[in-house]
C-alpha cells in the first residue's frame, strides 16, 4: 500500500489557484510510458499552438478552430476577430439587460440540436437555481410528441416565452422543424412570433435571412471557426445562459484560466495532456476501452452526456489525417455517483473489463450545515465514502481510473472543466493523428435521411384506392421494396387517409387510400 | 438489395395484437447460428419455466425470482403469494383514492436509489402529462447539494408533499440519509413528517419498524423475491406512479401480454429469446460489443438508462453458476434519436466498431395533426427519415442493429417493453450460465464505503491544534496514508473547524483544528 501512496504523490497534479487536481496514479502505466509518448506529446503541443494561432486545424472543411479565443479574445489571430468576439459578447449583455428591463419574459425556449442544445442543457442544469431570472426549455429533437409536450407546458406563458433558434447554417432539419413548429404554436395563440424570436446563426445564413426579413428581436453570430460541440462559450451558450441569469463571465474566466494552464508544454504539469495520454494508455490508442464518467454530484450528471458528445463526435473518425482508414474513437458513458453504484457499477466491479473510469469529485458538500445521519457522519461523508470506496475496489479488481477533484460547482469551475476536456480531446486527436474538428458522419446521416424522405414522397404519390403491396409499389417506383414497406407503415400510422390490410406474411400486407 | 428484403421478411417477428415488431435482419448471423444455439435456447426456456414456478432461481441469495407474478398473480406458486400481490395492489389503489380525496397533496417526493428510483423515473417521464394528479420528485443520491436543490424547489409546498421512502431492507445508506434529510426539512418547516410519509419496504425491516413506530401514513410491502431492477410493477413503482395518476393497470396488462407471448418455446417466435440470441451473437457470448440503445422518441429517453441498469447489473458478473471466473456483462449506453445523431452517432458510423445498436421506433408521431415543414413533409417524417437512414447507413458500414417498433408510448406499451427486456435478460443469463438476479458488487461497494467512513472517523478524532501531515496521522492510526489524506481533504472542505496548510509537495500538507 505504501507504494500506492508514493505513486499517488508522484502522479497527483494539482493547481491551488484553480483548486483543481488530477490523479492518474490508478492508471497502471509503466515507468517508461510517459517517456515513450513524449515525442508525440510535444508534437501535439506544437499542433495546438498552431491551431490557437489560427492555422487551418480542420483541413477537411478548410477552417480555423477558434473556441479558445472565445475566452481570450486577445489571442484571436486578427484584430477583426478579436473585435467580433468582444462586440458579440457585449451585444449579448446589452440584449439580456433589455430583456430583463422589458419585464416581458418568463421563459426561454431554445431550439437547437447537438452542440446547440447539449452544452446549454448541461450548464443550465449544473448552475441553475430557483432564483434564476428566466427558465430554459428545449426543442432538441424533431419528435412531434416531444415538441407538443414542451409547448403544452408553456401554453399559458407563450407570449412571455423568448424563442432562441440556434443553427449555424440554418439548414439543420431538426432545428428548422422546431422553429416552424414554435412559429405555428405562436400563430395559433395569436402571438407575434418575430417579437419573441432570436436567431443565433452564421451571418448571411438561411436562418439569418429569415430572421432579418421577419424583423426578429435580435440576431447573434455563429462563426465557422467554432464547432457545435465546442460552442458553449459563443453566442450558442451565452445567449440562453445569460438570459437564465447565470454568471457567464465567470464561466469564461474559468475556461480562460484552465486554457492558460493547459498551454504549458511540460507534459507532467499539463492536466489535459495527462488525460489524453491516459486515454491513449487505456485503449492502446485505438479506443479499446470505454470511458466511464462518474461525477459524484447531481449537478454534474449531464456532464457525462456532454463529454459523450464531445469525445465521441471529435474522436470517432474513419480516416486519419493521412487518409488512412483507422476507425478511431472512444466510447463514453456515465451518469452520476453514488446513484450509478446501484445500477451498472455492479458490472464495472465484477464484469467485462472493457473500460476505465473517470471519477469527478466535488469537495464541498453543500452551502449550509449538514445534519448527522449517523453519529459522527453526514450525507456528504457517505458520498465521499462511496467515491473513494469504489475507486479503491475497482483498482483492486484490476480496473483503472482517473480522479478529478474540484472545490465546488461554480460557473468558474464549470468553465474550467469544459476547457480541460476541449484541450484533452484536441491533444488526443494529435496523438492518434486524426481531425477532431469535423463530423463527416453527421453530414452523411442527413443525406441518408433525405433518401428516405424521397422514397416517402414517391410512395405517397403511388397510393390509390386499389390495395397494393410494398413490392408492387417498389417495382412501379424502381425503389427498394423494404424501404417502400417502411414508408408505407409510417404513412399508415400517421396519415388518416392511408389504410393498411395486414396479410399472413409481411409481403402480403396491402396499403390503399381510404 | 433484394436479398435484404428477403432477409427482412424472414426475420421480422411481429405481433399484431400487441402492435409490436422486432427486426433482427440487420444482425449478420449466419444460417447456422440459430440452429447451433437451439439447445441452449431450449435449456433457457426450461430454466425460465422453473423460475416462474417458484424455483430458487437466485441461488446465491437463496431466493425465488417472482417479478412475472406481479402482472399475473394467478401464476404465483402459492395461494398466499397470489393473495399478497392482489391485496397489495388493491391497498395501493385504496390509498391513492384516499390521497386524492383528502386534497392534501400536490407533490410526491420519492426517496430511493437504483431500482427504487430509475424505474419510477423512467415511467413517470415516459407517461407523464401536464394534467397529472401529483408531480413526482426524487432523492436518488446522497449528494447534499442535490438534496438541498430538490428541497428548495418544494419549499413552498412542503406540507403538501407526500414522501415515499423505498428501501427493501431499510439499510441502503443513500435512502436512509435521504429520509433523514427530508424529515429534518419537515421539522424545520414545522410540518409533521409522519403524517406525510409512506414506506415501501420489507415487512419487519428497519424502515418498516421506524414507519410503524412513528405512525406513518401508510406502509406497503417489498418482497424478497422481487429484485430492485425488476421492481417497477411492485409497490416500488405502483405507489408513486399511481399517485402521479398514471394508468398502472394498463402497464401491468401490457407486461402480462408480453410475458404470455415470451413464454412460448419456439425460438423464432419469441422476441425475448431472439434478443438474447442476438446479444450473444454480437458479443460472442462474452460482451465483446456494447449495446447502444436509440429510442427515436423523447418520452423513451430514460429507457436507455433503465436498460443500462437492468442489463449491466443483471449480466455484469464475475462468476458463472458453476463458480468459474467469467467476468461477463454487456455495456449499455444511449439516449434518444435523432438528437444523438448530432452527438455520438458520428462515432457509431465512422469510428470503433465495438457495438451493436438497438433502434426503437414509435410509429405514431403525435396526437393531433402535423404542420408541413417542407412541401409534403412534417416533423415526424424527418424523425422516421433519420431512424431509417441511420439504420441503413450503419449496416452499410458493417455495424449491426436490431429494430423494435411499437405503435405508441402508452402505459400498455411501456409495460410490454419492460417485460420484454426482463425476459431477454433472464434468457441471456441462461445462455451464458450466470445468475442474473443477484448483485454482489453492490454489497461489496457498501463495504468499501464503510471502510472509508471508519478511516474518516479515526482521522477526525486525531486532529488537534497541532499541524499534522497525512503520514503522521496515518502512522498514529495504523491506517493507509493515502486514505487518511483523502479523509483530511474531505474534512478541510466541509468542516469549518479543520484548517489545511498546503505544502510544497502533497506529503507536506498539514491539517489542524482551528
Amino acid at each position: 500500500m505504501s507504494s500506492l501512496w508514493d505513486r499517488y504523490q508522484k502522479y497527483l497534479l494539482r493547481n491551488d489557484t484553480l483548486g483543481f487536481s488530477l490523479d492518474i496514479s490508478r492508471m497502471r502505466f509503466g515507468d517508461d510510458f510517459l517517456a515513450r509518448m513524449e515525442p508525440l506529446a510535444q508534437k501535439a503541443f506544437v499542433s495546438m499552438k498552431a491551431l490557437e494561432a489560427g492555422a487551418i486545424a480542420n483541413p477537411d472543411e478548410n477552417r480555423m478552430v477558434g473556441h479558445y479565443w472565445l475566452r481570450a479574445p486577445q489571442l484571436a489571430p486578427t484584430a477583426e476577430l478579436k473585435a467580433e468576439i468582444e462586440n458579440c459578447n457585449s451585444s449579448i449583455r446589452d440584449f439580456v439587460a433589455k430583456v430583463y428591463a422589458s419585464g416581458r419574459f418568463t421563459d426561454v425556449l431554445v431550439v437547437g440540436i447537438g452542440g446547440s442544445a447539449l452544452g446549454p442543457q448541461f450548464v443550465s442544469d449544473a448552475l441553475g437555481t430557483d432564483d434564476d431570472r428566466l427558465r430554459l426549455h428545449f426543442f432538441d429533437n424533431t419528435d412531434p410528441n416531444g415538441i407538443d409536450r414542451t409547448l403544452t407546458s408553456l401554453q399559458h406563458r407563450i407570449e412571455h416565452t423568448l424563442v432562441v433558434v440556434i443553427s449555424k447554417s440554418g439548414g439543420t432539419p431538426e432545428t428548422r422543424n422546431g422553429m416552424l413548429e414554435a412559429e405555428a404554436a405562436f400563430a395559433k395563440a395569436g402571438v407575434n412570433f418575430a417579437r419573441n424570436a432570436v436567431a443565433v446563426t452564421g451571418v448571411g445564413s438561411a436562418l439569418d435571412k429569415i430572421a432579418e426579413k421577419a424583423g426578429w428581436l435580435a440576431r447573434f453570430p455563429m462563426w465557422d471557426w467554432v464547432g457545435g460541440r465546442t460552442s458553449i462559450m459563443s453566442a450558442v451558450g451565452l445567449v440562453p445562459l445569460w438570459l437564465q441569469g447565470l454568471d457567464m463571465q465567470s464561466l469564461l474566466d474559468g475556461a480562460g484560466a484552465m486554457d492558460a494552464w493547459t498551454r504549458g508544454t511540460e507534459t507532467l504539469k499539463n492536466p489535459a495532456m495527462l488525460l489524453a495520454l491516459m486515454w491513449h494508455f487505456a485503449g492502446n490508442g485505438r479506443g479499446e476501452k470505454d470511458m466511464v464518467v462518474l461525477p459524484y454530484k447531481d449537478r454534474l450528471a449531464l456532464y457525462s452526456k456532454y463529454l459523450q458528445q464531445l469525445v465521441m463526435e471529435s474522436l470517432g473518425k474513419a480516416h486519419d489525417l493521412d487518409g488512412k482508414e483507422v476507425h478511431q474513437g472512444i466510447a463514453v458513458y456515465g451518469n452520476k455517483g453514488s446513484t450509478d453504484q446501484h445500477a451498472y457499477v455492479q458490472q464495472l466491479r465484477d464484469g467485462v473489463a472493457n473500460f476505465f473510469a473517470t471519477f469527478i469529485e466535488v469537495r464541498k458538500d453543500r452551502a449550509g450545515e449538514s445534519i448527522e445521519v449517523e453519529p459522527g457522519f453526514n450525507s456528504g461523508d457517505f458520498l465521499q465514502g462511496f467515491l473513494r470506496g469504489t475507486r479503491a475496489a475497482l483498482y483492486e479488481g484490476g480496473r483503472d481510473s482517473l480522479t478529478i477533484s474540484i472545490p465546488e460547482v461554480t460557473p468558474f469551475q464549470v468553465g474550467a472543466l469544459i476547457a480541460l476536456y476541449d484541450r484533452a480531446v484536441g491533444f488526443y486527436a494529435s496523438l492518434v493523428n486524426i481531425n477532431a474538428y469535423h463530423q463527416p458522419g453527421v453530414e452523411a446521416g442527413k443525406k441518408a435521411a433525405a433518401g428516405v424522405l424521397k422514397t416517402l414522397a414517391g410512395v405517397r404519390g403511388s397510393l390509390s384506392a386499389t390495395p397494393q403491396s410494398a413490392s408492387q409499389i417498389a417495382t412501379a417506383l424502381g425503389e427498394d421494396a423494404e424501404a417502400v414497406f417502411h414508408a408505407l407503415n409510417h404513412l399508415a400510422a400517421n396519415d388518416s387517409r392511408v389504410r393498411k390490410q395486414t396479410g399472413e406474411a409481411i409481403g402480403a400486407d396491402t396499403f390503399q387510400l381510404a
